[in-house]
């Protein structure tokens, strides 16, 4: 009995590590050739083979990703804001008091621009209010059943459709070359972790984001995490770095970002010691997606894109880099 | 040269499931036989067996440890304390003002019983108040050097060396078994980072404690974390569940402590929907460690050691269910 788990053990360990040297062949099928692609896995090889003098130790490959706008996309404005507008609507029975209050207000009335006014942190501020007064448990399964069935105002697809193709291929490879992943985003924590694992490949214990406080309460004896309406950290900006350390203990050798509110984690990560890679998605692709830099109010990439051309940062142009978008594109 | 190292992996996995297999005739050679050592082993094997009614996936697979007094010793007090009554020695000459001021001034007296007459979260906030003013690489170098060379009062050994052999088995068994470890510590987060990898095998995104205010600053273009004289989070009690799901964010199905402090964390863990395992660490052991539990001021044993009973959680004799104590007192 034992020799024969032992036997299957060893046969799917050379079905894994055979599936992995085919994919060497061209570890990145939905990206052009060009510059982009080049660096990547110039990066990659230069800290794996043992004998380079960049190389790093597979513990110390931690590489890490924003979400919004970086691994799915974020127009006509953050998924989570779709997401909370529903639970608005949703709750607004319970809250008589929002009919006079903003943005919720506005929300109710169905003017999302004027909901949007207040801008990241006025929006951050609902959600984390929107999104308390139940358990942790009971919030996961809202999550889980909202993200099953609502789907885009433009695209008519399921939100979790909406992401990268080019970055699915890119998690995997970085995965399969010993990197372990880090999602490290403005967006709620426990908004992202119910889902994370099936469409990334990354687990809850690898999600980084905003977060509410919780209370440790027992209710008749069985415990349980009661979500309270009261910001606990503010992941974006110099809240990456600091939510980095207190996660992961350890600083980045990748990172992967599409804002300025991603440039403090790219600075952190390319301050190391060693070889490390910085990478900026570039939204180009009015067509395809959704074309915006330096004025857009949704991930805005102004100092950001200044810094990438100073230091040589890898930008993604989304139009030319790119064979596809999205996974729903392919042949 | 590709099949080579093709070659070369598959060699590693067989060596690898080999040595596991051999491992597996007992996993935890410094544990007497008994019902602890039984029912450690009935539930890996239960929840590990794929045709097992409690069988667990691999990513669900969570074990938390407590670290004073479950991993490596506490008395005569945390060993972070040690290091803190240290720090407070180097640091008196920059800070006149701790001469009058508690518990400052018993420590520069070298009256260690009045400093610690606080009780535990007086010793936390001077914890946190020496670990500020520098960035968390600094913080990092003090705690190695530290660390490599302080050594215990009683046994005279480093820190690091009197940790519980029985429960480095137990930490590997799990991991051999699919599981991942963490710690779950009332001690600082970045005092447990620089060594427990080395010494637990757990990586620094595995650990979770306590922990002070960082914020992020760049001096000459250079980003760095500063650490502040301000607590961001005591990783005890109901805290522990809290960080739990903010770190890990799924439940744990086995939980390991020591002390009260640990158990609304045993608590949550077997809250849980399916299989699960608490464990507490009995120290009844005057002999080759120290005996207390419901008197004691520090790792305090009393209502969880009446919940143990009344629910039947695992609690080791030290005396009776371990072989030895500390790596050192290996043959």
């Amino acid at each position: 009995m034992k020799h024969t788990i032992f036997k299957t053990f060893c046969l799917a360990a050379v079905v894994f590590f055979c599936a992995a040297s085919v994919c060497a062949a061209d570890p990145l099928p939905s990206w052009n050739d060009g510059a982009a692609k080049q660096s990547i896995v110039s990066f990659v090889t230069k800290v794996t083979q043992p004998d380079s003098p960049d190389f790093v130790p597979v513990p110390e490959r931690i590489a890490v990703f924003d979400n919004d706008g970086t691994l799915w996309a974020e127009q006509p404005m953050y998924f989570q804001a779709f997401f909370t507008f529903d639970r608005v609507k949703a709750l607004a029975p319970q809250h008589p008091e929002w009919k006079d209050k903003e943005p919720f207000a506005s929300v109710l009335k169905g003017d999302i621009k004027s909901a949007l006014a207040g801008g990241e942190h006025a929006l951050l501020e609902m959600v984390m209010a929107t999104h308390a007064g139940m358990t942790t448990v009971e919030f996961e399964q809202i999550v889980t059943d909202w993200i099953a069935t609502a789907t885009h105002p433009k695209t008519g697809k399921r939100y979790t459709e909406m992401v990268y193709q080019p970055m699915l291929e890119l998690l995997e490879y970085l995965r399969e070359n010993g990197f372990k992943t880090f999602i490290v985003s403005g967006g709620g924590i426990e908004f992202m972790r119910p889902w994370a694992e099936r469409v990334y490949g990354i687990p809850p214990e690898q999600v980084i984001g905003s977060s509410i406080k919780t209370k440790f309460e027992l209710f008749d004896g069985k415990p349980e995490l009661v979500r309270l309406p009261e910001i606990n950290f503010i992941d974006d900006k110099e809240g990456k770095p600091v939510a980095i350390n207190q996660h992961i203990g350890r600083r980045p050798i990748a990172a992967f970002g599409n804002s300025d509110g991603d440039l403090q984690m790219l600075q952190y990560t390319v301050a190391g010691s060693g070889a490390s890679f910085c990478l900026y998605v570039h939204h180009t692709d009015a067509e395809r997606e959704w074309a915006y830099d330096r004025q857009s109010h949704i991930g805005r990439l102004d100092k950001g894109l200044d810094e990438a051309g100073a230091k040589g940062w890898t930008v993604v142009d989304m139009k030319n880099d790119w064979k596809i978008i999205y996974p729903f594109e392919k042949k």
